[in-house]
C-alpha cells in the first residue's frame, strides 16, 4: 500500500470530518488558525502537513489526534517485518 | 495545556516505542529512512516532522499511525470551545 498517498488520505479524512461538524471550509479554517488556501491544499492532499498543524486541526474538531488516525492501519505496515 | 510542545511529546513517544522494541537510534533511523542525526532532533522534540515522516515512523514501528498518538487527549481541547 505504499503507493497511497498519506497526504490524500489526510486530507479526505479532515474533510470528512470537518464536514461532518458542519464547518464550511472557512470557518474551519478561522478554527483552525491556519490560512484558508492552506487548509483546501491538505484537503486536497496537497500538502506534507507538519505535525503542530496536525494538531491544531485536531483540536479545531475537538478530537484527540489519534482519532484522525483510526483506521490507518493500511499505510502501517512495513515491507521489513522483522522476524518473529 | 498549550504550553505543551507537541513536538516534545512526539520524540518522547518515539523514543520510549524505538526503545520498547529494542532498536538503537542507529539501527531505528536506518529501518525509518531517515538520517540518524534527523531522527536524534525528532526524539529530542526539536523538529516539526511531517505527516509523511510520521507515517514512516509508524511503519518502521509496525504500528497503526493513531497508536503513536494514543493519549494525546491533552493536547486536542480546543480553548474555543463551540456552544453545547
Amino acid at each position: 500500500m505504499d503507493q497511497l498517498d498519506v497526504k490524500v488520505l489526510f486530507g479526505a479524512r479532515v474533510r470528512h470530518l470537518r464536514k461532518e461538524q458542519g464547518f464550511s471550509q472557512e470557518d474551519f479554517a478561522h478554527r483552525v488558525g491556519l490560512d484558508r488556501s492552506y487548509m483546501g491544499g491538505v484537503e486536497r492532499g496537497e500538502r506534507n502537513i507538519s505535525l503542530e498543524n496536525i494538531c491544531l486541526i485536531a483540536r479545531a474538531l475537538n478530537l484527540p489526534v489519534s482519532q484522525i488516525f483510526i483506521g490507518w492501519t493500511d499505510v502501517a505496515p512495513p515491507e521489513n517485518t522483522p522476524e518473529e
